[in-house]
């Protein structure tokens, strides 16, 4: 390609509506352009480096044995019906009518279409297994769409579904899967982590994330320092410890002035205590009720966990009005001593597990600038509703081995599950086992977001002139810029690299365009083309020509004859450069 | 492909709910399922025949120059409500809102999307021409959508847009891709003409349509049998001849009593006369006022063209009850003496050009069972209203050579248009020329619908026993069908036959499903794979191997080393077999 044929419209500022470097860089180097809210269109570049992955995605499913078809975007009502999801899932599920009034909607996922062609298109255990999978479009209306690609409402998806006759069917096919993703997320060169997941509104028994290791990461991944033990945040467990320091069964509750002292931080620093001899107490409001936890000021709360425990949907702080309402304080002033339980105030109080009999607290008074020291577990409050609520830390013990934790941050780029019955059983997809019987087929389901893994690539691979592109991800593999190509010597001399290069497979960008040397090379560099090859007349007089690797701080001159051998090599090159 | 892998279930029987023979055979041979109405899955076998023709555009539009990007299906009303197309498209344009109750439509087609794209990424003649496609779904709700992939709601479209400088420019971008059309269609191995064309709501001054030549196809193409001119129907001129057999200078007007005698058969046979000495008169209703039409009784009348001439929005025959009320008579007995013309009445009459001064007719007298005998052209009525509003009749003499034209029916797979400045004017995609001036962007517009391409070509090669792909399309190439999969010496043969073909690139798929011999060629038939191998004892005990084309009567028993190039040679044939 030419770079005065591409339709690649670089900018040299960064936009201002862009708060992550992927998004800026992706604008920048011409790759996308809005088009509303959470809604893009891929210019060449872009497209050219989606389909790079989605090529790399489709030959390891194939290899993994599925087989690729090719859902509806638009699914009707009543297959989300039959699963429940019409009502349950909120607005993030566009819906519409068409012109009859019939109701539809814009497919986010696809479990209920593929689930209705099983049902339809298997009879017999004969027929089973199969992974099917796809590559195609996506809409979930978001309620705060941002970051570009990484959190859009119209997105690419890779989809897989399996169907099996068992649980351990299940196990060896979704294993397959896991397998492949590992393949694929290593083939685009990207550093990343399994990691254990909720398996939230999908539903299912199991689950794993691909994680995409950046500083700027949306999502937090414990893993240990020692053994395989890596889970998301939201799932992670840790070996609890004793944390308290005081164990408090001679302790007299004592109330204390603390005026303005709200914070963890500024209650611990007057009174001279570590942060782990506090009881922090939060008020949270589900879709049914008020609850209140209890944890150690030391620690915070994992809202995952705590909606899980609780059953419920929807999880929020409770407003400082509820709050004064339901104790009669400010929320940096509550504590369970005088706290009213029941209908109509505060349902149940949730204690975290790190809270053990006989410790001594300094909690919240549910009086306006006071505190109580003194409070004792298991005495002053009842440890009657205990549960795993709180996150992991850097540090703390691993729940497998015992080793110290690190936590690090990610982009999740992949989901893994297993789905069990769920959707066959409401949906009633079943085969006849070989004895006859009517059986539900056991299904897993396997995502992997397009567009976010272009982003967490640049996310991690990039520096301050641009995107530094993995060799596998790259629009084009080359960059070829004659310093000036009105020059006929070097004109030719670049037509003649192009040619070459183009001749054994490569793509190359040859940049025929009338801009200054510095600023060709400043759009290379931009775009992330991993080999930049320079014509100029220094090097050609002497029958060398100068190459840099994008990652590179300085090129250098090679004879002309062994220019393809170094192209060859330069892009086996792996682990470039990394931003996490 | 092992056979017992495959999802593909196929059908014996024909299923009800599909009319044509290929929305039949795409059922029944597995490769598409219905979700909803007008809205389907691709199965595996569906989704490769639809990859190859993909592959087919992509690599021909990449060769004229186009480069590929990808819009959204997702579009916001303001885009639409520019163009003026918000509210000038009627109910197939799918409207709905996002959760912020912001407007949205899921594009039938991206012109709008496309030139904001391009008023923001082009600035100078520098960066043009430029000519860029996308494949992508799509959806436009269909009043009837029917016959499988052939009118469906959601359909996968190539879409390319070309931007110039000016109208030359423009001709020349037109011209490339006219060409890369005819090279796509031909080596689909296509029946396929290339017609003029109206341009419809999309609008511009030029558009031609790719037709692949079926039976069954819904549009009439008209084409000269000696010169290359050809037309779909709705635009074919004709060289205009005198038809009308008698002048009527000398006539008198005549009351005839013609009871019961409506049609055009029914009173010519009644008269004894031919049915161009007939004047059939129509009364039409436009979004603005009623209209009549007056066209000799040999011919029909053309509401592309009638509509167009009135440049009218929506035309519909008037009901009987209409007809009724303005010219106190039912339709059969329609004619131009004492029409009242005027507001509330009839706003004007429109008479075919087959009608010249002095031709003399037999009308009705807008009294009912009654006609008039010498109803005499520029005497009786006025000549002042006069358009081409005919359709042509094979037989018709070409406007072009003035030989013969013949009339055949077609699948339109493709449609070219030259839009000029429509969309870049409105909105405001303009560029500044090398004189520093700012000017309109002048675009084409091109389109291919892949889902439609595949019917078609089912429609045009197929038999009763299924499909018969051509080579470039058919989702494996050959089918292995060992007699007995059980026989450990035919299982070995097949299978060293398909690792045969599969090393040197072929997709073979081998029938290994515990079926009897005629149930796996059925299988092999319905799926349209050219080439089937049959492994059976009879062969392999004298070194030799049974090979049959698909559309061949008769299996021949080859070499098993010449095995190869004889594949090799079999996919090379085209234009196997037609259904035109």
């Amino acid at each position: 390609m030419f770079f005065s044929k591409l339709f690649c419209p670089t900018i040299k500022e960064n936009p201002s509506e862009a708060e992550v470097i992927s998004h800026k860089l992706m604008l920048r180097s011409g790759m996308i352009r809005q088009v509303a809210s959470g809604i893009y269109s891929l210019l060449p570049t872009g497209l050219k480096t989606m389909r790079k992955v989605e090529q790399i995605i489709r030959q390891e499913m194939n290899v993994a044995g599925a087989q690729e078809v090719s859902l509806p975007a638009v699914h009707p009502a009543q297959l989300w019906r039959e699963s429940g999801r019409w009502d349950s899932i909120g607005k993030e599920l566009l819906r519409f009518k068409d012109r009859n009034g019939r109701d539809y909607c814009f497919g986010p996922t696809h479990e209920e279409v593929i689930t209705d062609l099983i049902r339809r298109g298997v009879r017999s255990y004969r027929d089973l297994p199969r992974t099917l999978y796809q590559i195609q479009v996506k809409f979930r209306d978001e309620v705060r769409p941002r970051f570009g690609l990484m959190r859009c409402r119209e997105f690419m998806m890779k989809d897989a579904y399996s169907f099996d006759v068992d649980d351990s069917a299940c196990e060896e096919s979704y294993e397959k899967m896991y397998q492949a993703y590992c393949k694929i997320f290593s083939r685009c060169d990207l550093d990343y982590r399994a990691v254990d997941a909720d398996s939230g509104n999908i539903g299912g028994s199991r689950s794993q994330e691909f994680m995409v290791l950046a500083k700027s990461g949306e999502d937090e991944i414990v893993s240990c320092t020692s053994c395989d033990y890596s889970a998301n945040m939201e799932k992670a467990t840790i070996k609890i410890k004793v944390e308290n320091g005081k164990k408090g069964n001679q302790e007299r509750l004592e109330l204390k002035s603390t005026p303005g002292k709200k914070s963890i931080e500024e209650i611990a620093g007057f009174l001279k205590i570590p942060a782990s001899d506090l009881l922090k107490t939060l008020i949270y409001k589900t879709e049914r009720a008020f609850i209140a936890v209890l944890i150690p000021g030391n620690r915070d709360v994992n809202e995952t966990k705590l909606t899980r425990h609780l059953g419920a949907t929807h999880l929020n702080l409770a407003s400082p009005s509820e709050v004064q309402k339901l104790s009669g304080a400010s929320p940096g002033f509550l504590g369970p001593i005088n706290l009213e339980i029941g209908p109509q105030h505060i349902e149940r109080v949730i204690i975290d597990v790190h809270v053990t009999n006989g410790d001594s607290y300094v909690t919240g008074a549910n009086l306006e600038d006071t505190h109580y020291m003194g409070v004792v577990a298991g005495k002053d409050f009842l440890l009657t509703d205990q549960a795993d609520i709180h996150k992991a830390s850097a540090g703390d013990s691993c729940s497998k081995c015992g080793q110290a934790l690190r936590v690090d941050r990610g982009i999740e780029v992949g989901h893994i599950f297993k789905l069990g019955t769920k959707y066959s059983e409401v949906m009633e997809a079943t085969f006849t086992d070989s004895t006859g019987k009517q059986k539900l087929t056991v299904m897993g389901c396997y995502g992997i977001g397009i567009g976010r893994t272009v982003a967490a690539a640049i996310e991690q691979n990039h520096d301050e002139g641009g995107i530094i592109f993995p060799c596998a991800l790259c629009p084009f593999e080359v960059a070829i810029v004659p310093i000036e190509w009105e020059n006929e010597v070097l004109k030719k001399e670049a037509i003649q690299v192009y040619e070459n290069l183009s001749k054994v497979g490569y793509e190359p960008l040859l940049d025929d365009r009338l801009e200054t040397p510095g600023s060709k090379f400043k759009d290379s560099d931009l775009l992330g083309i991993p080999i930049r090859i320079t014509i100029g007349e220094k090097g050609i007089s002497r029958g060398k020509i100068e190459v840099k690797l994008r990652w590179a701080n300085k090129g250098e001159f090679i004879e002309k004859q062994n220019l393809l051998g170094w192209v060859e090599s330069a892009l086996q090159i792996k682990k470039a450069r990394r931003n996490t």
